[in-house]
Parts: structure tokens; C-alpha cells; sequence
């Protein structure tokens, strides 16, 4: 903070941090790649190999880019607010249609398996059901104009807690799914350190190492996005008239 | 906040939050118990039934009472800050005291199964270090004498991302060992619809929801600890002394 009018200025340490997680989420994607190719034959739409998208798409759609659709107002702190909101909204869009191609229920179809009956799955429902009812609760409240300043601001921190729970959740439930793909294929072999096992793991590692640095980036309370001139006045100008909470920060 | 003098008061409904993260945390440990009661065959000291002591240890330590631990600063808010302290300290000392009953490695060895090659036990050890580590930094920077207030007050927000992550990796840990247990038991039957499969599904659903509560009393704002009236004088003293950073208010 440089002067009384709050110019929005980058914390030093915050581009280090953003650029960390990115190097973690990439590396995640990547490994998610090469452990496919390499042990699992690759991925393809059609046949045996179908099932192999799932834990690509859902690696990118439901860990990488609902991961960064969080750090948006972090990083893009100096953008007018209704372009951040855009982007966090649509990043999240894109999110989960590329997780919504899972390609997993025709695949168990097919093999004549059951469909969600593991503990995997049960967090996997959860999450999409949690991750669709948030975005539109989001959408309703902050891109819609009919809510009024007080209940945005009421609903913010709600937003924000729920928003991460259901990462974590997420990241949560991407590990149960490596677990169950590693026990399920490697079977005794896992205890053996064989270097699919081996891999898995520090992919494992590495995933819940990206959880740890968006959260946080998200939770550190002066790297928040600073109103900007003219949102202050405005909100100002609302707590006058409407004598409610104080605005939020972000 | 009921005066100018901050008069610590409980928020209406922090308490019906703890009463609910009490019930899923006893929940938790009680199925856990009726899981390796009823489909493991209960638990002992010596012979094949060493291991389930390793499930029940670490949901009542690394689960429950770490997660009460976390929530000390928030139940006992008009408590003098000291006894807070040294509760906080003392739960996670009970926490991993209960938590080194591990008595996996013992089985292990006496099987002849290999040790450490699953991503559960991979992230087990992290959260161990990790977890010895905060409890070691914590212990001197808060309760020995040395370290100054502005010291204390850059450090503060750091263990208290550090703790509340810490806990997160716990769950998921915990999660990793329910899937493994359940997938190294029941195998192909647990697409079966099992009692045992199914019970420990709600069982690692409620686990997730004992993370979700402890870490939402964690968050609000609102609900963290003020500090009461002789603190606070005291910390006004050391910010007119020192011109450091501001107290935080925990």
C-alpha cells in the first residue's frame, strides 16, 4: 500500500508464490500424461484406452484450472473487477466441462462393473453436485445485478470458504482415485517399488503440494485483491446509504 | 463486540459449530471402532489384530484431537490467553503421543510385507515431520520466553496456515489408509455393495465433514479470538516501544 488512495500494487513475495504453483500444477499435468503413457498404454476415445481420459480430464479441468480459477483475483489484482469475475467465472465453466468428459460410466458399462460404489466415487459425486450448486449460487450473487451491496458482502466470506473446501475436496478425491488406480492395477506388486508405484506417489505428493500453495496464496490476508479507487467511493456511498456490514476487502 | 473495550462475548452460533464438529469428530471414532470391531475382528496388543490399533490411534489422535486442538483459541475465547496456550500445546502433545502407537511397522516386519511404498504411508511420514516440526516451532516461539512480540506476530498467521494444512493433510492421509484397507480386504467385492465397503464409505464421508467444520470455526473471521482488555493494553505498549507491526488479534 503506497498511498492513502490505496493504488493496487503486487506484494513482492506473491508472483514467486503464483509462479510455484504453476510449476506444480504443470508438473502434475504432465506426470498425469506420462504415467498414462507409459504404464497405462495412453488414452483414446474408443476402446480399452477410453477409460484413461478420465484422470487426465479431471487432473485439468477439477486441479489445475479450478485451482487457478481461485488465484484470479490474486493475480490479476489491478484489473477492473468485473473482468476478474468474467475470468474466475469462465475459468470455472471450462473446468468443469472438461471434467464432465469422464467417459468413466460407459467405460463401466462396457466392462460390466458397477457403477459408484467406492469411496472414490461417493467423494467425486459430492464434489460435482458441491462444485454446480457453487457456481451458481456465485453466479446469482455476483454477476447477476439484482443482488444489493449488503447481501453481496454478507455472502463473500461463504463464497470464498466453500470455494476452497470443495478444491481441497477435490484434490482429496483426485488422490483416492490414484490410490485406487495403483491398487487396482499393481495389486502386490505396489509393496515391490515398482517405478509405476514409485511415480504415482510423488504425483500424489505433488498434487496435494499444488493444494497447499493455492491455499495459500488464497488465504494470505495481504496478498488480498485491494478495492480499487473508484469500487472504495462506490462502496462507501452504499454503506452510507444502506448503514449495513462494512464492505469486504476483495 | 458488544463495547469499546472489546469484552470477549461468544457469537450465537460458534457454539451449535463446535457442537456439531463434536459430534462428527465422536462419530468418526466410534465407527471407525465399530468397523474393525465388526469386520476386522476387533483389536489386541499381540498377534494379527496389532494392526487395527494403527486405524483407531490415528483417527482419535491425528483426527479428533488434533482437530479439537485447532479449535481451543475459538471454544475457550474468555479464557487468560496463557492457559489457552498451554492446552493448545498439551492436545497436540496427547495427539501424537496416541498417534506413535503405530504398531504398523512391528506387523509389517513380523508378515514380511515391505514398508513405506504406499502413497498413504508416504504422506503419513510427511505429516509426522511436519507435524513435530510446527509442534517444536510453535513451542518456541510461543511459550518459551524468548521471542519478541513482533517476532510472534509475523509468526502467527504462518502457524496458523501450517496447523490448519497439517490437518488437511491428516484427513487425506486418513482417507488414503480407509481406501487402502478397504481395497487390500474386500478386493473385487467391494463393487458388491458390502456392509463393510459401504459403512466405510459414510465413514470417510463424515471424516471429509469433520475437516470441512473444524476448518470453517477455523476461518470466520468473526469467530476468532479477541483479545481481551489486559492484552491488549499490553500489546499497545509494545507497538508504541517497538513500531512494529500491528497485534494481530489472536
Amino acid at each position: 500500500m503506497e498511498s492513502g488512495a490505496r493504488v493496487a500494487s503486487t506484494p513482492g513475495a506473491l508472483p514467486c508464490y503464483v509462479a510455484l504453483s504453476q510449476l506444480l500444477g504443470l508438473t502434475v499435468v504432465a506426470m498425469t500424461g506420462a504415467w498414462l503413457g507409459l504404464y497405462r498404454g495412453g488414452i483414446a476415445w474408443e476402446g480399452a484406452l477410453q477409460f484413461n481420459v478420465h484422470p487426465l480430464c479431471m487432473v485439468i479441468g477439477l486441479i489445475f484450472l479450478q485451482g487457478d480459477a481461485l488465484l484470479v483475483y490474486r493475480v490479476f489484482r489491478n484489473e477492473a473487477k468485473r473482468t476478474t469475475k468474467v475470468l474466475h467465472g469462465l475459468l470455472h465453466v471450462f473446468a468443469l466441462i472438461i471434467a464432465l468428459v469422464v467417459a468413466v460410466f460407459g467405460y463401466h458399462k462396457r466392462k460390466g462393473y458397477a457403477d459408484l460404489y467406492s469411496l472414490h466415487s461417493w467423494c467425486g459425486i459430492l464434489v460435482f453436485v458441491l462444485y454446480f450448486l457453487q457456481w451458481l449460487v456465485g453466479f446469482s450473487f455476483f454477476l447477476v445485478p439484482g443482488a444489493s451491496f449488503p447481501l453481496r458482502s454478507r455472502y463473500r466470506p461463504q463464497h470464498i470458504f466453500f470455494g476452497a473446501t470443495i478444491f481441497l475436496l477435490s484434490v482429496g478425491t483426485a488422490l483416492l482415485g490414484l490410490k485406487e488406480a495403483l491398487l487396482f492395477h499393481l495389486g502386490a506388486k505396489y509393496s515391490a517399488f515398482k517405478p509405476e508405484g514409485v511415480l504415482a506417489n510423488v504425483l500424489g505428493l505433488l498434487l496435494a503440494g499444488f493444494g497447499a500453495v493455492v491455499l495459500y496464496i488464497l488465504t494470505r490476508a495481504d496478498w488480498q485483491r485491494p478495492p480499487q479507487a473508484e469500487e472504495q467511493a462506490l462502496s462507501m456511498d452504499f454503506k452510507t446509504l444502506t448503514e449495513g456490514d462494512s464492505p469486504g476487502s476483495q
